[in-house]
């Protein structure tokens, strides 16, 4: 995509339209004049943003009895149309598939999930989530016909292009996406479903109505997601939030990423299992909660590394706060403990002051839940900006792979 | 400051603003028509940017001759009113003092600088600064009344609110504060010098037209600057991009940051003189060019070390390119083959795909350059919203220190 269509523009939609809807989700019906003093927009700005959320349905208008003034357009009110449309999010991760329904106010409709094996084929996956969508659809009465389009989480990177260097990988993509198009015929957006956790952590979870939120998830692999300035930070290839490849051991042994001594070789779920000698990362909770002594220097080895890390990354982003998600964030303070104490030992003064470093608070649903937030933001976008070659506005194709 | 005018805010009306203006500065004189495609703007929106520009004297409006149209208003030429108004930046250094004066299209009027001591005082810097912007004045004809505002570039952190644990400097930002509001009567932003070197380096420099920029300055400190998304990205706490105190060595000394073996200790100017044994830089390049084998071991030594600690930083971000400035980029590829083969070692194959590490390409008045770009944002964001309980837009705080 060209210059003029990077960050900035694709974010100034998000930023107006989140204002607007956050206003009317915590305020409830509101006056144009009312929802410009509490969004602080220009009034010419805050018209044109009113204008596409009542074409999109997201706004409905009423209004006020018999409160037609002398002069100027009547007084209405304007309200979240939680009718108005429903944003579908799907997780298609390593071991589970979960999907959630939202409606364009962000209030969660339903939500469901299953287990699936590693080797599950992808064109399965693809059954399962759209058995899934359908089960939800009738246990809450939902018309699919109402969705406004689809966000989805994947494992691995995604790029902004949809070049990928694995080909396997670019497939994988492609199957989901032109099997969602095939049935929905809606705009589909792809990330990776990390980014999206912590896209969903900040908007839902504990990094809630923080600008700038540093999320690290600990599971088989370990891998992250910024959200700054109260947007989701990609970089300039997607790959913003990889802490899972910081060198954490400069001579340490060399990492399928290309790097070496990389954080993810000494705290991904399965090293930890095996520093442990156990299959399940139950029987590591058990072990831990019966005292043993071994497993919890363990746990501490990992957080102190683990805290390192983060400690290099809040130097050179500030984040607010850390939000600590994945199944190794299960080990509670054993882990949490020597990562603030890491943070607090390695990271400038000035970045440590007030941060929050904090276990993650959603749960299996966490991925689905940022597609259904770049679902919400990408509809407003559609109606905020011409039409690119694409078809799509300025901005689009960063999570759009088509 | 509340929530609500963090980040995002302060960042819309800076890209309307920079999306019209460089419009206008590569393309000159178009209609609203032509300005509303090539910016991708709504109509709307471009218009209210356009009534503010207008309002500050950066834009002018010609009637195109005889085109007044059957409908609609005439229509008319928006092209930049480079007289419409200047700005001032300063930069208040450890050992030199610069101002810089710029036009509202963002074109370099007249630059001036001067060598201090570090022991040279607050108030007598400015005497100094204030001097230069009058021989400024004399040399380029300049009416200082058409000034809009000033920035102000000075060592150490500035914190949003103003706060400062160390009094002496907030003391010292006060005095500096006012000092030119009782000189100018206009409005003063102040931030970290090395922050407004990278926001220059990506305007006029190194990363000029790029959205993702990771500045690095190698001086008697270590600091560094990020520009995220086209915009400069300070933080919770105003200190992102400390790359200087990011731990090199866990074991190592603890330093004055509260953290410990931070990279500053290794190769600061300082640091770097000590290992070599001389008082002067140019006597470790004058070593150098001479193939002084000890002293190029040094410095490949400290740009192996900053490698390391940019490439977990790039790790963390994923900037198009990262910009090498301060007195020891001087070592040219001495410095620079290290830094880039220590990324190519540390950074995750697809954070050093692309990836350019380049040597900054502004000279002394990068940061004053800085001081200028805040201020002809600021100026628009004047304009564009409401006054807050401070008398000032949301969002202004975050560099306005009054």
């Amino acid at each position: 995509m060209t210059k003029e269509t990077t960050g900035p523009l694709r974010l100034l939609r998000e930023t107006h339209e989140e204002r607007v809807l956050a206003a009317l989700r915590t305020q409830g019906a509101m006056t144009r004049a009312q929802l410009a003093e509490r969004t602080g927009l220009s009034r010419a700005t805050l018209s044109s943003i009113v204008q596409d959320l009542l074409a999109t349905d997201a706004v409905t208008e009423t209004a006020v009895d018999g409160a037609a003034r002398g002069r100027g357009r009547p007084v209405t009110l304007l309200t979240l149309n939680a009718a108005g449309g429903l944003a579908l999010g799907m997780d298609l991760g390593h071991r589970r598939i979960q999907v959630t329904v939202a409606n364009v106010a962000h209030e969660i409709v339903g939500s469901a999930g299953i287990a699936c094996s590693e080797r599950t084929p992808w064109a399965r996956r693809l059954e399962l989530a759209l058995e899934l969508v359908d089960s939800l659809a009738t246990a809450h009465h939902l018309s699919l016909a109402a969705l406004a389009g689809i966000g989805v989480g994947v494992v691995g990177p995604v790029s902004e292009t949809g070049g990928h260097r694995q080909p396997s990988r670019a497939a994988r993509i492609g199957l989901v996406r032109d099997g969602l198009t095939d049935r929905f015929g809606l705009p589909v957006y792809v990330d990776n479903n990390t980014r999206l956790a912590a896209l969903a952590e900040a908007i839902w979870g504990a990094g809630a109505g923080l600008q700038n939120v540093l999320y690290l998830r600990l599971s088989y692999g370990v891998g992250g997601g910024l959200v700054l300035g109260g947007h989701l930070f990609s970089g300039a290839g997607g790959a913003a939030g990889e802490l899972g490849h910081v060198s954490v051991d400069r001579d340490g042994p060399r990492c399928r990423c290309g790097g070496h001594g990389c954080l993810e070789r000494y705290v991904s779920l399965a090293a930890v299992l095996e520093q442990c000698g156990v299959r399940r990362f139950d029987e590591v909770l058990r072990r831990l909660s019966d005292g043993d002594e071994s497993v919890r220097r363990i746990i501490a080895t990992a957080g102190t590394r683990i805290g390192a890390v983060l400690a290099a990354a809040c130097n050179t982003v500030n984040p607010e706060t850390v939000v600590i998600g994945g199944e190794l964030a299960a080990a509670g303070n054993n882990l949490l403990e020597p990562i603030r104490a890491a943070v607090h030992q390695y990271a400038h003064s000035q970045v440590r002051q007030g941060l929050q470093i904090a276990p993650a608070t959603l749960g299996n649903d966490d991925a689905a839940r940022g597609g259904i937030a770049l679902v919400l933001r990408r509809s407003a976008l559609l109606a905020g900006y011409p039409a690119s070659a694409s078809g799509l506005p300025p901005g689009v194709q960063l999570h759009d792979i088509g």
